[in-house]
């Protein structure tokens, strides 16, 4: 079986540098907080023993999302692209791009496809200014990603911005209806929302939710799963979010949820190829 | 024991031209996702199959509401008044008015209630242009549904509107304060903000909840259960939101819910009878 | 073991005229919706009694919160003061001030400081105008607080205004994010906003959530008691707000929640000590 982890930023360059690895004591009291330990990996900021991790858990694929945020750091794409090409076969490249120029993004969106990134990243509340993700500066940026085909990351859960209004779910509810062929997954899944959320993923089928590491026995967890093993078992996104997760441990945390075979093999790998577009050809449901 | 099935809408008329008929795979695709089985009769489009659904289920009376809605389809209230007296004794009609022409709801109402309907549906976020339910356009009709004791029924939960603020329980809850002898019903229980509209229950003793078939295994069920069974056991109403469930399936999954039979007997039966005014000498607490 | 009880308004001068006792019935309504039998120190109104209640449920120490709102009534501070002097050892007084005149109010806080009151109570939706709690009127006293170290008790939950949106997260949220050294207790704990006020005090260390009697088989309360046991054991505070719930009764009920020893111990005493600033050389986490 093949598994996909959506949501991995290893301990390489430019990353080092953002919240996640900087704040080590911060990011390892969130760890702990979500009653996961940390990862040596994360800890000792080495990639022969991340890899070594993703081995050991059975993890084949990972989908490196770097950042272009002013609030919490930035990861140039070519560091991204770098890191994956370094390492063929084991990673797929996310590019992110600065929201709040809308003629740049644009380009630098074109230029990512081009070059073989698989999906392009905003943080628009991370911005500067901070963006609601309905914001109408937005909006041509999201027409630019329908208009192509590039399925689109927006971390709109968790800290997203500023105040939890940036993750108010009706504003993504907006965005799915003004474009319903521009796939989007909800990176944090708009958590702490999950009734809501969960409403906006039933009515709208372009939404893909992952939830990642603040699934993991934090509220609205139940309602996550039992979604995850039903109606949403097509669009549920499997993510550590590593390094607030260890890759191993929550995998093996994740496993033993209540989730059926059928749909765990679905959330392990085949949805996230699906929005991906890796596997066109998968019979996938 | 008598039953109230509080929301059926029959394969009949103007009904089939609306999206819960047309739209057959899509309201199927609905109904599994709740993991309910589709009804025959629903698929099949028969009237007489519903009817002996009904018999079969062992309830008594079905409380039909049309629709006046722009994007969700109309049926005449003609038609509901029809059907309504073509099974005497089994069904009560309940009128649907377009919100967005103020003298005219106002009319309609009053002719409505001469007729013999027993309560009055809107479905604002349904209109053209959507209104949210505490629009100040709203509130003559509000007004004046108060002044004669009309009950009303309020589309607000699910997809009630082109986002997820038109069904805000903060609307809701401004209303009921602002109407203080207004008995509204909230269609489909503002779901999916269970926690809140049930804080809104709990403060404002004028409304009453209906999730109805968004109760099915969805997020926030085991809050509204628990509260059905206690504090709310009063203002819960029953309803299948047929053809969404089916009249018999969904009856048998809810009455294995977790539900003392007293309350059940009230949930069932005799709150929808003291909202619509039915058997206002029966003894209810 | 020490207990302090976060929330207790005795049956005393002032507090006979506000709504909690004046309106008895209900207040007990209201007690037995959530599951608990009324006190007979509330039912009858009797400090004597509401004493032996402490005594007998091991409750050291009372936090004695009076009122300063137009719509929920008030108690003069004097009365506090008079109250918690006159039962010395027993009770630590709050001090409420009226937020709508920052001049007045600042005023009164550096009087009720000086004067020995603990910590400072505001109602911003219970005031004349309500306001929500980010209303930049109110960020003079926020900031006044701030600078002074008095610890901010606001009532952000519940019935805290004439609807739904004077307890939106959010707006708390802000607060504790442009006053980062300020430490807000939520009377209440943003009830029913349950999903959304753990994000908050997820991100915000600053924020203590005392959800109280709105606790006890509400919905939310298993979020509240799972964050109680982990991440949130340092800022959760115990209180029973009586009289709207039974001093021992809700002790008794509470005590018997999954949350273990070391856990309970902080809930139950430490929290509360260093919010006030009791304690401040007891080795709290």
């Amino acid at each position: 079986m093949t598994i996909i982890d959506f949501r991995i930023r290893p301990p390489y360059k430019g990353f080092l540098n953002t919240a996640m690895y900087a704040g080590a004591e911060r990011r390892d009291r969130i760890t702990r907080a979500i009653q996961l330990e940390p990862s040596p990996a994360a800890q000792q900021k080495s990639v022969p023993m991340m890899l070594a991790e993703m081995d050991s858990a059975g993890i084949d694929l990972g989908v490196v999302v770097g950042r272009n945020s002013g609030a919490l750091g930035s990861v140039d794409n070519a560091v991204v692209k770098e890191f994956c090409d370094a390492h063929p076969g084991r990673f797929i490249p996310v590019a992110s791009v600065d929201p709040t120029d809308r003629k740049k993004a644009m380009r630098d969106i074109d230029a990512a496809i081009s070059a073989g990134f698989r999906a392009v990243n905003i943080e628009p509340g991370g911005s500067s200014p901070p963006l609601h993700t309905d914001d109408r500066r937005l909006y041509p940026i999201y027409a630019h990603c329908e208009d192509r085909d590039v399925p689109l990351i927006i971390m709109t859960g968790g800290n997203a911005g500023p105040d939890l209004s940036y993750t108010a779910p009706d504003r993504l509810d907006r965005i799915l209806g003004d474009f319903p062929a521009l796939r989007i997954a909800s990176a944090h899944g708009n958590w702490p929302w999950a009734h809501q959320i969960l409403h906006v993923a039933f009515r709208r089928p372009n939404l893909y939710l992952s939830p990642d590491y603040l699934l993991s026995n934090m509220p609205g967890m139940d309602d996550f799963v039992k979604a995850a093993d039903s109606w949403l078992a097509d669009r549920f996104l499997y993510a550590s979010a590593f390094p607030f997760a260890p890759i191993k441990g929550y995998l093996d945390w994740f496993r033993a949820l209540p989730i059926r075979p059928e749909n765990m093999d679905r959330i392990l790998y085949y949805n996230a190829a699906k929005f991906l577009g890796l596997a066109r050809d998968t019979p996938v449901s």
